[in-house]
């Protein structure tokens, strides 16, 4: 299986969380994020696609062949990739460091029975898409992408599952989205970063799926 | 296999939805969620657990035993309900809608292999707790339970399974919330109503995870 991981630069990289982490903090949350990442797909032949030179030197680093990004826009970085790779790719983003193994061992089989596998992420999106095919959908990454997959899948007759993993929708946008990590993720790279960091998290209400983040 | 339901009184109900809809809204929101909840649970026993006559006639409607409760917080009222139900036992919240059938065939199978199953909500919580017998472990309901659970289940020696979905993890506390329902609860009851109540979503940002919740 074939995996592409679409990375933005640097400098655009999570803006949101800069009210909180700086851009050196915020670009070495992006290379423990992709250490957990790269741990996850381990033997999977892995192309990342970036504008971002320091990116792509330090995925080739863990074992990544490299594209460099022409376009503009997710879409179009997917389409530019996919003149290297169309068959048998999972498109896996940056941004979800509770990727395991173990998801990757179930996708494995399930592509035996299902031209298409999408992972919902919180808000609508995608986070996962396996596609046996490039040329299965027009890929559709903005807004409600996981709609718009749905629809593709519907409208080019192709099979599809739908791949139900809390840990697969959890991407890292914000400071609260941090906390999920201090949860869930015991032995990752993310983690031990975000403690190095003298993040703490605490709950905000008692089972209100909420998180109170902080720094010491 | 027992299900038990602990539901909190109508006066206190999704107080954080109260800016968005009325008392009287969040009662038949509520009364959704658990005809999408009753309808995934078919078959099994289910008893629910509450202060309020209103619900417990509801719920007893839809085919549940009733159980009274008589003293304060989460962990007590299940304390109490198993007295009446100890063994075999899921525990559900009253307010994951995205909660299917598929989901407890599942359980139902890895409770062959298990003694305890745990469904993660977002913020540290616990959506979804079996448990073959009521004495395993001490119940811990409160800030991050998921991470107090997984600590019961080791000092008890428990054999456990974490299960990861998407969809249990999904709890309706926030308007925001809502949101999830109108992308991933397509044919529930819950979505209908949300919809009569001519609520509308869009896409926060784009691929962002967040959405923009209002009414017409």
């Amino acid at each position: 299986m074939n995996t592409i991981i679409p990375i933005s630069p640097i400098n655009n990289l999570k803006t949101r969380l800069s009210e909180f982490l700086t851009l050196e903090e915020r670009k070495n949350l992006l290379f423990n994020m992709l250490r957990d990442i790269f741990k996850a797909l381990k033997g999977l032949n892995i192309y990342a696609i970036s504008k971002d030179p320091e990116i792509l030197e330090f995925c080739n680093n863990l074992g990544a062949k490299t594209i460099e990004e022409k376009g503009k826009g997710l879409n179009q970085a997917l389409n530019q990739a996919f003149s290297v790779v169309n068959e048998d790719l999972l498109i896996v983003p940056a941004d979800i460091p509770l990727i395991r193994e173990s998801h990757i061992k179930e996708i494995k089989k399930l592509k035996e029975e299902f031209e298409a596998i999408i992972a919902p992420s919180r808000g609508g999106g995608t986070n996962l898409l396996y596609l046996s095919r490039a040329s299965l959908i027009n890929l559709r990454y903005e807004g409600f992408s996981f709609l718009k997959h749905l629809e593709e899948f519907k409208r080019n007759k192709v099979s599809y599952y739908i791949y139900d993993s809390f840990y697969l929708s959890i991407d890292i946008n914000t400071p609260e989205d941090l906390g999920e990590i201090f949860i869930h993720g015991d032995g990752s790279y993310t983690k031990r970063y975000l403690e190095s960091l003298n993040i703490k998290v605490e709950p905000k209400h008692s089972s209100a799926g909420r998180f109170k983040i902080y720094r010491e």
